[in-house]
């Protein structure tokens, strides 16, 4: 998607009809969806836009967690978007974070067989990584986002003041995924962090990471190649959500798996120690609790399920050579087990 | 998709592994969704092609018929494929018609985001029309198709020994979306359908089909313009079948459809009258009941919630301008009642 249609400012909730009319001139009608938290603090002030403008507005609003991105919710989500008879012209607004964002964008991709989806990310990780990019689903017992489509957005609305009413632990959330994004774009992203991200540095993070995903997915949208370098730390990371029962939240399970991959490569003669030192000293600093507590042995056992392996049995895994320098790599899970225990 | 892999040939059935290795050449498991009724007659034979070639196959039967197009058995098929594990390079075969097909490649489409599936066409209307173009999904209470997404077939075989054990109503429902591709086609078509449907005739009248809608769809795929020209006699079609509750079948609502819009066509002096009476002579000849039995005004409120309505009220609507000659036009709602009815 282009640059131009995702806008990262300040107060964005106050005009969002305005970015909407650009991108579906024909819309008369939305959906917004949202989840019970956000629904209390910022969908007043969208739909007020919204009505303001003199289109019609019908919300649905689910529970917050993970536990309920399933295929009820779906289910319960579409029926609502088919009574409020929402036409291919019509638009989807996905307000919350990346729960919120993925089913809303799964319901998008699949109604009438795709109409539009404006995504409103509210917390750190959805402003960063999930509401960019098109990945959209929802999870089955037997995995997470075992079934979904790639829908890109038609708008990315980051109203960064939203992220001011964020409880801590997602804010930590998402900073999992920001030591990621560290370790994939350099040295200056480190420093960002290190310094800390008031004000004009949360823009700069957010806006650096954003920008570094969509030049990824404009380039392989559909993660044949490229894209899966952002899977940096998740083939270890989902295999810890898992094995938690999805209590250690994505971001931080992801900094588990990044910092595992970052102490291997460090050991095998890679990385600088000493970046390795200044995620350990942010993870300090920001509270981020970066230890594995899981037997390695059994983490891989749960990757052997993950989608990103291939049928002769190999994985996708993302190394790192060095500081903002990744690479994809195909290993059998017994090389896997072997690389990450040494 | 490319012409080279849809394959129209008696008993290709016994080669499905051969097509297979072709364009899914890392794939080590099917999983073929079928129906209770094909099961009992061609199962077997694929499964066998494919066990022989050394590759494993688990087979998910549905129950036979349009009521179960849901996301109950949407469910059902998805959570049989996570459990059978297949990966991203795995193939998901539908056997069976348009039901098995339109649910198969819905679960091809959104399983891990899209995985390979070869639709296996047993009954004339999904050998001719709902295996070609990639629309998949399923139906909601609030109306047909509701759910669904575009994923193009990696294969289409058509075996047409599969169409001699077809129930007579059964032919006869594909035979009605043939008379739609008449109208679209041209006189060699109706020529075709008057001679009879035997050996050569039938192998000639489904290349020429499967031939017409490759075609259109490789031009626009995600019917934004040229392949609404297929839906000649689905707007009427659609709302007749929701009417009946779904006891008229599909390509029968479409005859009942387009011979209305052809109807209303010589009325205005665009068709010429010897097409029409043609085409009440094939449907005489095949003993396809052509003419309907409700209320058209009722229809038209069916129609105000069916997908292809636009958000300002309008629907697309395709026109005959003669034989051969089809048109796509947007009319009101109105309109349309008009035009039908004078």
């Amino acid at each position: 998607m282009a640059k131009n249609n995702v806008i990262i400012k300040n107060g964005v909730r106050f005009e969002v009809a305005k970015y909407l009319k650009k991108v579906a001139p024909k819309c008369t009608k939305v959906v917004i969806i949202t989840d019970n938290n956000v629904f209390m603090l910022y969908e007043a002030d969208i739909s007020a836009s919204l009505k303001n403008a003199g289109i019609n507005v019908c919300t649905f609003v689910m529970e917050a967690g993970e536990q309920h991105k399933n295929i009820q919710t779906y289910e319960a989500m579409i029926n609502f978007v088919a009574d409020a008879k929402l036409t291919r012209e019509d638009v989807i607004i996905a307000l919350g974070g990346g729960v919120v964002g993925d089913l809303a964008g799964f319901v998008a991709a699949t109604y009438m067989r795709g109409i539009k989806v404006i995504q409103m990310p509210t917390t750190l990780l959805a402003c960063i990584d999930s509401s960019i990019g098109g990945k959209t689903g929802f999870d089955l017992p037997q995995g997470k986002n075992l079934i979904g489509a790639f829908h890109q957005p038609s708008a990315i609305l980051i109203d960064l003041e939203t992220l001011k009413t964020l409880p801590k632990e997602e804010f930590q959330n998402g900073l999992g995924e920001g030591i990621k994004y560290a370790f994939l774009i350099g040295n200056e992203m480190i420093e960002l962090l290190k310094e800390g991200l008031e004000d004009g540095n949360l823009l700069d993070f957010v806006t650096r990471c954003v920008d570094y995903k969509l030049d990824i997915v404009n380039k392989d949208e559909k993660e044949s190649g490229l894209r899966k370098l952002l899977n940096l730390g998740h083939t270890l990371g989902h295999a810890i959500e898992k094995e938690s029962n999805y209590t250690i939240p994505h971001g931080l399970a992801v900094t588990k798996g990044t910092l595992c991959v970052a102490n291997a490569s460090v050991n095998y003669g890679k990385l600088q120690k000493q970046a390795y030192l200044d995620a350990i000293e942010i993870c300090k600093k920001y509270d981020l609790d970066y230890t594995i507590s899981y037997d390695i042995k059994s983490l891989i056992k749960n990757i052997q399920m993950d989608k990103k392996m291939h049928a002769d049995g190999d994985i996708s895994f993302v190394d790192i050579e060095d500081l903002g320098k990744c690479v994809i790599r195909t290993v059998s899970i017994k090389e896997l087990e072997e690389y990450l225990t040494k």
